[in-house]
């Protein structure tokens, strides 16, 4: 099974850590109803998860609940302010940022096309992030939420969360509350998140970025202002309904223990292979004279420690030919979630992002985990330079 | 852990099958995101456990999308009738029954207390069943949804669905189309369930009511009509945007392949355990001098083979008492998702299926699973038999 293959496509999903898959094993026995009266360990094991959470980020248990996916955590929040503000009969603003993920834009085009709310979404600026004044002078008397993610899952980027937070508490002092949300799905276990320092309302986790299962939770500072997507038994506190999938939570809470545990490790190690990644392919292209950006490089940047957005310069270096001639690579040319569509059309978020046409046509998204070795590296390098080498030649 | 204790509340839910654990523990090595064009096999596990899911209802691949719950089947089937109509401007009217699940019902009273649908919820007939004749004649002609559950997890009763549905397909031969759907959480793995033969538009199915992981799964006839709750990322075709959870639905996808396989027996051997169950207290409460009942035991009733819902005679026998009093058996006095109430106050669905007051606080829900056996079943009415004792030697 995917024998000789290279992965470095670990913004799209990363395996269970192992000591997540001994933590779903092992919890198969508490397999009794969470909401039974008599079901205690299961209560207490889910109860341990969310904790686990909520050290991770710096907030409180009660702060925690568990969501199906990211998509599910990014929908709740755009859902508990429409829905805050549809029963008071008001049509409500609200700003994303253009390079935001889908499971974010679309709920929004979406309420906006069925004329629910005015959208806004924010350009980012040519070092690829939303900046502050952009935000402050987009903000209208209506506008009740601003969700702008932490870090772009193609570039890299960090946003300048508390920058922006800064903004709306100013905003918030003298007129009615704008919530403000991020969606930390690529930033967890790659670099430190804390709640507090960022200053939001509330924030998305996905467990399959950092080791661990796909669902998902959400960061929400006043948990009675969720209001629920899913409406039944009563579970979450009311706030999502559902019996808990307690194997998956408790998987959730082992990964987020690992990241509290080892984030700076974690952050070190993939930032040394991914500089290591972006100066040797750099070389190697060099040597076989094919030129070399990496987008978003700028010490005006703030970047993810594993992810490299690299384009190769040259008419014939389309990416996803470039991939399609390194098949034993695996890596993307902007988010899974649109690899299979047939267009090899650029990546909108790149364009977004300010990257030329003709660069961002042929970039390649590389994306290092926590075991990337160095080998692995020279053998990715190697898998493109023969590609690059088939496509020059064969032209 | 939970030592000594009799589990007879497999309603609420199931253990994972060890065929189901071992499908989840080597679909580990599928770790991939099946959005990414190189995920073959990822994409192979998925489909097959698809055709699984299709197989056990008789319909087909396409026909199958993947939930979190049986809550987000349920309430997708509602979202995507309203959010049809309501793109028309047109107030609609829903049918449900009174038994219905919590999240079938909540929704529905949500849409409606904010004025955006009308809604009947029809009552059951002294049989614990909804009658064809009430359904017919609660139809409007706004009527668009009639959703009506399979089979009630607290009384087991077995809803007549091919019948409704033929009262269904007569109006729609006249008139613009109802939607029918069905709730068959409870149903799958007791019954054969054929979505043929009900002759549903959509059915929802749950993993962990038949020992399969705690996910759903939804049949929709025209799955185009699905309107996604969930936009994102594009998976399941469009219609519930998320990353692919496919350890769980590899899962899944298993439990439904065991219980194609061994529907047969499942049935009986549960129906021979509840049979026991129901004779043997009767008969070891009788020689202590208290009544038994069991609620809608009557040859017009069609049941679940594995519940049992039974009514202790007599002022002192309040169920949650009599449980509190048998700490080591796992049974319940209603679903589970309220088990944590602390009032007293008898169940609303054995109330409304006709069950008098003073039997209906009286009442166990005990339902069996595919391993429960008469040395369990003993032991349970032990428990009972010294809990009853002490409750009347008490007052
Ligand atoms: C009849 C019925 N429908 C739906 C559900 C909801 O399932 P879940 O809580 O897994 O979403 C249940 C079980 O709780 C049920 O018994
Ligand atoms: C930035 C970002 N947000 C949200 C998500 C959605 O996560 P999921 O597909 O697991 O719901 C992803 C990953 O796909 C992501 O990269």
């Amino acid at each position: 099974m995917y024998n000789n293959s290279i992965y470095l496509d670990y913004n799209a999903t990363t395996p269970l850590a192992d000591e997540v898959k001994e933590a779903i094993v092992s919890s198969f026995k508490f397999w009794r109803n969470p909401g039974s009266s008599y079901s205690l360990f299961e209560k207490m094991k889910i109860l341990q998860a969310r904790s686990n959470v909520a050290k991770m980020i710096n907030t409180q248990t009660n702060n925690i609940i568990f969501t199906s996916s990211g998509t599910e955590s990014n929908s709740t929040v755009i859902h508990s302010v429409l829905m805050k503000y549809r029963s008071l009969g008001k049509k409500i603003h609200i700003i994303t940022s253009k390079i935001d993920h889908p499971s974010v834009k679309l709920p929004l085009i979406n309420y906006s096309e069925m004329g629910l709310i005015d959208l806004t979404e924010l350009p980012v600026n040519k070092y690829g992030f939303v900046s502050p004044q952009d935000l402050e002078s987009n903000i209208r008397e209506n506008t009740k939420l601003v969700t702008v993610m932490l870090a772009n899952n193609e570039t890299g980027v960090i946003q300048p969360i508390s920058a922006l937070s800064k903004v709306i508490q100013n905003y918030n002092r003298n007129h009615s509350k704008i919530h403000f949300h991020t969606d930390a799905a690529q930033a967890i276990g790659k670099i430190p998140v804390n709640v507090a320092d960022l200053g939001v309302d509330s924030l998305t986790v996905v467990g399959h970025k950092f080791y661990g299962p796909r669902i998902g939770a959400l960061f929400f500072k006043k948990p009675e202002e969720i209001i629920p997507i899913f409406y039944g038994g009563g579970q979450e506190r009311n706030k999502r309904a559902g019996t808990e999938n307690t194997n998956m939570i408790v998987g959730f809470g082992k990964a987020c223990e690992l990241v509290t545990k080892n984030i700076s490790k974690y952050n070190k190690d993939m930032k040394n292979m991914r500089d290591y990644l972006e100066n040797r392919l750099t070389e190697i292209m060099g040597s076989i004279g094919v030129g070399v950006v990496v987008n978003k490089k700028d010490p005006n940047t703030p970047r993810l420690p594993n992810t490299a957005s690299i384009a190769l310069v040259g008419k014939l270096l389309n990416a996803k030919l470039v991939l399609k001639h390194a098949p034993n690579l695996f890596a993307s040319t902007a988010a899974a979630c649109h690899s299979d569509d047939v267009e090899q059309r650029a990546s909108q978020v790149l364009l977004d992002s300010h990257v030329p046409m003709e660069l961002a046509t042929n970039t390649l998204r590389i994306s290092v985990g926590r075991s990337t070795t160095k080998k692995d590296v020279d053998m990715a390098i190697d898998y493109i330079k023969k590609s690059v080498t088939k496509l020059l030649n064969d032209n």
